[in-house]
């Protein structure tokens, strides 16, 4: 059993029971809904974005919470970090925001 | 003494010991340096921004703690909300991150 499956690609899926959901600059209505199906059979969602696409991490988060689970979910951990591309010290901005169904 | 000055512009000071940063849209470099002047004096320094302009304000919550206040500072809180401008029905995402000296 040697074959193992690099996770890469939107999601990625982490032994325990929660999802990594990579929000880009996909419509926010759109990544809110595959947000929304992803929590739907499991208990915690980590939306990760970075750079400019981070207002649309925001707005998938407030959409989620405030709206399609309000009062079924809550942002339970919020983290901001700084990704350093190798060598040519462009720092790009990033933030971990994870979800949870309550 | 009926003469109040309404707190407006880049800096509002409460009457507790934090003072509140709008970031904009302003280069980030400067914006930090303007946080790090304002925590220089106070233990607590609240920023604030919105819609397209988070990434900025992730950017200097970064530069504060990874860099310039290294070991010295940490974010404290971070709060997600939505800005619904009255009546026209576009939602604005808007970050809140609390910034305090260690």
């Amino acid at each position: 059993m040697d074959e193992t499956r690099e996770p890469h690609g939107q999601e990625q899926t982490k032994k325990s029971d929660d999802t990594i959901a990579y929000i880009g600059n996909d419509p926010v209505m759109q990544s809110a809904l595959d947000v929304l199906s992803t929590l739907g059979n499991k208990k915690k969602v980590i939306i990760k974005s970075k750079g400019n696409a981070i207002p649309n991490a925001v707005a998938v988060a407030n959409i989620i919470t405030e709206k399609m689970l309000n009062g079924n979910s809550k942002v339970e951990k919020i983290t901001l970090d700084t990704d350093a591309a190798a060598g040519i010290g462009r720092m790009t901005s990033t933030i971990e925001i994870i979800l949870v169904k309550i």
